[in-house]
């Protein structure tokens, strides 16, 4: 992940049903991997959900967006799981990591 | 949120020890408020933590980085808190927001 990429940041409010939540959002993490231009992925959740996907391109964000099967669990988000969410695309200008020396 | 800005994502694993970090974590969070050019913060946590701040400036994030008490925050995150974190700093290019028809 050294050249110029994308995050989309998905934060989000859920309601209280599951409605097949749990099984749905497994299934489009692992169709997500297998998009062309994928890079990776990072999710955390307490009071409100933060997933944050990592993309080549804009490209591939916007054939993600539009795949059939996402754009399925997309409509089941609003009706069923979401009280409200927010999603930014956003360019990677730097990053920096650090790991504990061992 | 209208114009062009900023998010600093800073995705981390902690270790098992807390040595003062809820603690700082609360007065960094609010500090991070008082600063020029601070818009927003995120946050949610369970296997890993994922905090992200939006920011009208690469000016504004470079300042934050330098205030004095963060920099002491961060030296304590790097040698008490932290086996891993990364941060990227992100250009929102675009966002969408949803909310639940009343």
């Amino acid at each position: 992940m050294k050249k110029s990429y994308y995050a989309v940041i998905f934060t989000s409010i859920r309601n209280s049903q599951d409605k097949g939540y749990a099984l749905m959002s497994k299934q489009m993490e692992e169709l997500a991997k297998s998009q062309p231009g994928y890079l990776g992925f990072e999710s955390a959740k307490d009071e409100i959900g933060i997933s944050i996907s990592y993309w080549e391109s804009l490209e591939s964000i916007s054939k993600w967006k539009a795949n059939l099967q996402h754009q399925a669990a997309q409509d089941k988000g609003k009706s069923d799981w979401y009280k409200w969410y927010k999603i930014r695309i956003c360019h990677v200008e730097r990053e920096y990591e650090f790991t504990t020396p061992t």
